[in-house]
């Protein structure tokens, strides 16, 4: 049977969904992460992704000032540094210090790549659309890669264990099934 | 090692995502379901979500005209309609004889549920984005409902089998990882 849901908890039913680490640096050279997990591809010519980000969160006040982020794609090892990143705010915390992650140059953009994350997208922001508490980018991919033993065909092997956000303090892998031959 | 990625296959990066079957219902009451995962909630206050569309779809067409939509949340039982909803067009093919699914009305939007899915979000759209040959929609969730045994404090349990598109014809399923106490 089923039951109505809360309409302020409804975005639930669209996870577990894979939950990124979002790179960002300030025009100081400041570098800041956060997670986010309310992300998707929107368009694959041109590459476009949309990311939904909280008005009150720093992130989005570097990416409005610079325009760049890099997208980081976590596997379950990194699971703590996801939830800390998430909980944290760059405004109090230098979340470099505190997550122990190695950072890279990106090859397009000015904030760096995450070294530990499985795959990286190097974003330029290109429209951003107001919705209430919440700024939707819509951003281009300039670069993206991906670790070549675990992305094989465009495709993440189970191997990769995507980190995807379930919701609260919980968070799952992906398993492949079967059914379909 | 990280290998670069072609960027019209780097939405990839982005993928397991959770797959949803789009409900649509045109004027003369034909019904349509299509599968798709590029869709994110964008707020809970209002209660805001955005999913890409293919302007060449028949969905599109649909949506356009009547601005409602619902979008049904399968396990992966479903997993071969999923991958027909994808691969047949409305225009040619009624759906709803080839995928062998029962529709239940809504409440607050004309096209019906899909009672097989373990959860539904009865939306309107708000606003529409045009990015080359995708249009992205902005919708208010209107009413949302979950399977009581599977959806539990907000959260789909791991029984819930919530599938997951990884790419081409292989789909996922989420299971919990326990490293965060």
């Amino acid at each position: 049977m089923k039951n109505d849901v809360d309409l302020r908890k409804a975005y639930s039913l669209l996870h577990p969904r894979p939950v990124v680490l979002i790179c960002t640096q300030d025009r100081n050279g400041k570098i800041n992460v956060m997670s986010c997990s309310w992300i998707t591809p929107v368009s694959d010519e041109p590459p476009l992704i949309a990311v939904s980000l909280w008005t009150k969160g720093y992130t989005h006040n570097i990416i409005d000032e610079t325009k760049e982020f890099t997208v980081n794609i976590p596997s379950s090892k990194l699971v703590k540094q996801v939830w800390l990143a998430g909980t944290k705010s760059g405004r109090k915390v230098d979340k470099t210090k505190i997550l122990g992650l190695k950072f890279t140059g990106s090859k397009t953009v000015s904030p760096p790549a995450i070294e530990e994350c499985v795959g990286v997208l190097e974003c330029k922001v290109k429209e951003r659309i107001m919705l209430n508490e919440q700024v939707l980018y819509i951003a281009e991919i300039q670069r993206a890669c991906a670790e070549e033993n675990l992305f094989k065909n465009d495709i993440w092997i189970d191997e990769a264990n995507i980190l995807l956000h379930t919701g609260g303090k919980i968070f799952s892998t992906p398993k492949s099934v079967k059914e379909l031959e």
